[in-house]
């Protein structure tokens, strides 16, 4: 499937915008190259998440350790570097918990969510322009965390754990 | 909390751009008027979901009746009004499941997600540049449904419901 018509209307450093026509409806579409995020629990049974400013909605949010892929970086990668920058966590067994699309009425962006389990910590590689805090729960406390959370890939990922999917 | 600086470098009709600057950084952010989804039992028992093209991805996804606020729009009024128009459904008892933003990173766009249980049939309202398929599924099936889910607000209306959160 394809438009009968695309023109670029926004080209920025993360994300670009096309204006589109599909049989006669015009369609503002947000390009973005994908992101994953990453559900760790560590061999003493706490999951770690980070609190940052999300500057879009003014305020720091509680969220899954994520990031967005590299040129051409195949998601698992992605999940396990950002895990070491992030987090400053790695190993476990990992699996792919679930692949969504964030919000696919006008945005191409695909998430990829990760369980890894049995995590440890390495050297944490923070990115200069991230200022994040660190914060781990025990798993037992993941239910009563759910309330607080306010980012989609962050209560998909916590509701496949907790309800076993 | 607020920007150093904010220049628009796209005003689309559904969505615009802000170009942000904090802390010497800079931001991409697509501002978005919001969104609800619903899930839908009706007195049958069977949960309504729509089929649509979704052009940003290039092919129909299978989601929640959902759609976007007007201007001054309460969440519950849009949710309700976008179940009479995308699925013809109306009445049963609400509440709000969850509140979250599709993805925070790049986009302000915060989702409200309904269960409503005990919906009626009513007209249909479909708009002009909508084609939407209706799909009944029987609640006992919805289990089975979660590996098609591709799309974020729907895996979490339904994983929200099917865990009894």
């Amino acid at each position: 499937m394809k438009p009968d018509d695309s023109r670029r209307v926004f080209e920025g450093t993360r994300i670009s915008v096309d204006v589109e026509l599909w049989h006669g409806h015009e369609r503002e579409i947000v390009r973005h190259p994908g992101a994953v995020a990453i559900l760790a629990v560590d061999s003493e049974g706490r999951a770690t998440f980070v609190r940052q400013l999300r500057e879009p909605v003014r305020r720091p949010l509680l969220e899954l350790p994520a990031g967005t892929h590299e040129p051409g970086e195949e998601p698992l990668a992605t999940a396990r570097r950002e895990l070491v920058e992030e987090a400053g966590l790695a190993g476990g067994e990992w699996r792919l918990a679930a692949r969504f699309y964030s919000t696919p009425g006008f945005c191409d962006e695909l998430v990829h969510v990760y369980i890894a389990e049995g995590v440890e910590e390495t050297e944490r590689l923070p990115q200069d322009d991230e200022e994040i805090e660190l914060v781990r729960v025990p798993v037992a406390e993941l239910d009563g965390l759910l309330p607080q959370i306010e980012d989609a890939k962050t209560l998909a990922g916590l509701l496949l754990y907790l309800c076993g999917r």
